[in-house]
């Protein structure tokens, strides 16, 4: 049997879209001989589909989909992921399935068992898990067909309270076929090779490996789809952040690949990053439609690695920059932002804001009279630049790009509906520290983004002689604290224990939930870490943990 | 065996404040002779506590908590909701469960089946479903004792797949205690009435219920606990909206109240959400430290109800309106606003944005010339508000109030980073019908809102003459189908068929989807409806269904 694995990238609740890719895989997968093709888990409806799952109208559509992609399976077999309805009364209505098209019907569902419910993941929140686990006998080969998570429960410390693969064991299959959304993280790719393999050797099975690619939102999926054979030595692996299709063999219980593809990854944890964000960006517009982007350049490091990371994924003439100096922007500021802008060959302008500064001061003067500058006229510069940037974007439809980064977001360090406005946040999963790495992986051969703007000591210029690091620690210690509190999940005591200062560690931690009212109200952000803001970590607002 | 209910307004991850409030309460119930006292599910933490629970050092305290609270149970018992370890490697680690508390230690935990996990609920994100479900015997007397959802799988199309109250029933137990935290809304009082008394006639039990009190952020909790004897007869009922105390008597298998307490609650809907939404005011502002509120007043029926409830909510003293007429401002929207302001006594002031505007115009001349005014310059009249009310908001420490409604944020009526600002939205809940009817209940016998506010057209006011039946259809039309998409999740064809106009109901479910970006940066709403925006709607941004 010649299988197919077809990659793609999908678009949510476009449901002619979808099909009319899958299906022409298909045809690709028919012309080239193929007897089984395989498409990620919730192919038909892209995933996350989220509360669309709740519509009956949304199910239905997917179901129509389901059933236009099987007059299509003539000749061939072909694994699609969609929701299914559970005929069952109790329990939740619908499952996460595998659908078997063959003969142009549908032949088999293999309904998903363990549904995630955790950091980005909400399945439960729709699906019921499936129970009746089986195989199923395609072209003569029984093949234990799992849902993504399926495969997970592994380790001492399992999430789950059953094991499908145990139970589909029992049955004896040939080879393992798993169809996964399984977002990228850059831990992730790692992560998932090894618990693949762990499967492969406790079942001593071949094991086949479809993942969606592409960006939804925030959400962002790798690809990298795998075939390992049962020895668990990895015979292909599709490309990352880009579809593809491979092909394999499955004969006589051994799985061959023609044309050896070796790993398609790069092992440069910053190009993983980079490569991410890049795709994170295109897609965004892509998918709703938009082309040009629109930034505010201040002359530090976070405007420029967006600025980057934008003429990358919509290229140079999509992306605008602009320079709003104020009283307290440094001179560099402006002539660093327009060395960057050549670099690049973007667009730009400049708008200073010291009018209208003025004009606000002015009609507040009478309300404010006799009270110092504070922290009310730093976030009024950021403001007065959000609603410019945000005219710019009505009138030319533009798409703001947010440029924040995830330490100021962590303690609040910026200001809402000043510079943490825009569709969607391009750095806010990068903590400060990450920011200059990839930047110094980005000018890793040609100085791309200027040496000043790399060098000088971060600042946000909203009053005279500013310096983060005035109110802040220096960033390797803000950032590693921070890291503790929330990629690790660590309490104080634990970090304080690790050697940090006691007073810092209660000082951020406090900073940290004090601001998820900010963080309430920001874009979505591309997530590229286990633990990025945003869906995945929810937090109570109203609230006094160690407060 | 005497029993006291304690209904408390609890603060998350406040464990010294819950302490102390639950060991008064336990030694009131002392004070009162009673035997066991009965506290809300997850009292010691509040409800929900979110991904606090992610933390070992959350749960710790949670842990320490109970024992401190324990060690406050010599001569009574008391059954109190909280986090406990799962001490099982599988699953995942922590149960949602009712601790019972004796000579000052744990003598029984109880760990809630039904993990809600929809709307607003995301339980099996942190808890493991309890599966040894057995009776406990206080003062012998056998209690089933249960936690919220574990009564709810009733009806026809029950959501779950087990029924602990089945597992409990063959224990022949003489009385069950059920422990809640069951948010508000509108319906929801009467829903749990009606389950309460399903599973009483189910089981001929009676039934002790006690729930939580007050609001955490969007969510809100009505308390109304409920002593039911056996026949469903109802004794008692916790007072709404409101902390509350009740005592009750429990001797040879029947329930007796001493002072029968009618039902406290009013059978007015706009009573409710009216009250619902002033707790909900009153507690985000003392919970989060905070006193003093401030709102943009605009002439329109929006702001105007805002600032009554806030001024109901906070003190007149706490609430200050800021009137923000632009040229197209008509100029009964200061008169009435006005005349409001003398109505309820709260503060104002005027600031006239026109030189505003004009400093952005020509600070924007350049890139705008000869193009026509359109929907920027509307945005940035609105943007310029939100400016200058967080300029007061920053320098005076006020919280800024949102004023949108459902209707607008549903079709994306709203300018963001301008009128969609604030700390929390009081009415963004409420369809533009219901805040009419809402400004009526309060009108009820003076009239506290003029006139002039409820009779006229609506309009943003931001182009001349403008009128919101300009570009939407009657308010009676748009909130019906919006009502039919967003609460009821029909899809086109069935609010079509159900005699809506085809091309309005398209357009009107594009406008919803397309604005998930818009809503997505909103503050938290106040719920009091079954399905409000925010964390109970969660849906894609980058999306086409029905696009």
């Amino acid at each position: 049997m010649r299988i197919a694995l077809s990659q793609l990238n999908y678009h949510i609740g476009n449901f002619e879209f979808n099909c009319s890719k899958i299906i022409d895989a298909i045809e690709r997968a028919k012309r080239e001989n193929c007897q089984l093709i395989v498409f990620a888990e919730l192919a038909v409806c892209g995933y996350p589909p989220l509360d669309f799952l709740d519509y009956n109208d949304f199910i239905k559509r997917c179901l129509s989909a389901i059933n236009t992609i099987a007059s299509s399976c003539k000749g061939i077999t072909a694994i699609v992921g969609g929701p299914s309805v559970n005929p069952e009364l109790n329990g939740k209505n619908i499952f996460n399935s595998a659908y078997v098209l063959s003969d142009g019907k549908i032949i088999h569902t293999a309904a998903k068992t363990l549904l995630p419910t955790y950091d980005v993941f909400d399945e439960y929140r729709w699906f019921e898990s499936g129970k009746n686990n089986s195989c199923i006998t395609i072209d003569n080969t029984k093949i234990a067909l799992t849902v993504c998570e399926d495969l997970w429960n592994m380790g001492d410390d399992p999430l789950y309270t059953s094991w499908p693969m145990e139970v589909l064991q029992k049955e004896q299959p040939e080879i393992i076929i798993n169809i996964a959304a399984s977002p990228f993280n850059y831990l992730h790719a790692g992560d998932r090779k090894e618990i693949l393999k762990k499967n492969i050797h406790t079942y001593q099975l071949p094991l086949i490996y479809v993942n969606q690619v592409g960006a939804h939102t925030d959400i962002l999926f790798d690809g990298g789809s795998l075939i390992y054979n049962e020895k668990g030595n990895l015979l292909a692996e599709g490309k990352y952040f880009e579809e593809d299709f491979l092909v394999c063999d499955f004969n006589n219980k051994k799985i061959t690949v023609s044309d050896h593809k070796p790993s398609s990854g790069t092992n440069d944890h910053y190009a993983w990053i980079h490569d991410a964000l890049v795709m994170g960006v295109r897609d965004y517009f892509a998918k709703m439609g938009f082309k040009k982007a629109i930034l505010g350049l201040s002359g530090g490091i976070d405007s420029a690695l967006v600025t980057v990371l934008a003429a990358r994924a919509l290229g140079t003439d999509n992306v605008h920059a602009v320079m709003m100096p104020s009283e307290f922007s440094s001179s560099h500021s402006v002539s660093d932002s327009e060395q960057l802008v050549r670099n690049l060959g973007v667009s730009s302008e400049i708008l200073p804001i010291k009018d209208l500064y003025q004009s606000f001061t002015s009609t507040l003067a009478e309300d404010f009279m006799g009270l110092p500058f504070n922290v009310t006229e730093e976030n009024l510069q950021a403001r007065i630049r959000g609603v410019l940037l945000m005219a710019l974007s009505n009138k030319f439809g533009y798409i703001l790009l947010n440029t924040s980064n995830k330490s100021e977001l962590a303690v609040g360090y910026g200001t809402l509906y000043g510079d943490m406005c825009g569709g969607i946040s391009v750095i806010g999963d990068l903590y400060k520290t990450e920011v200059f790495a990839l930047c110094n992986y980005i000018n890793r051969e040609t100085e791309i983004i200027p040496g000043g703007i790399l060098t000088k000591p971060p600042s946000a210029e909203l009053r005279h002689d500013q310096k983060d690091s005035d109110s802040l620690p220096p960033y390797e210690i803000l950032d590693r604290i921070l890291f503790q509190y929330i990629e690790k999940a660590l309490g104080p005591d634990e970090i304080i224990k690790a050697g940090n200062d006691k007073d810092l560690v209660l000082r951020i931690l406090r900073m940290v939930n004090n601001n998820e009212y900010k963080r309430f109200q920001t874009p979505p952000i591309l997530r590229i870490s286990p633990k990025a803001f945003g869906r995945g970590r929810r937090m109570p607002l109203v609230a006094k943990y160690l407060g």
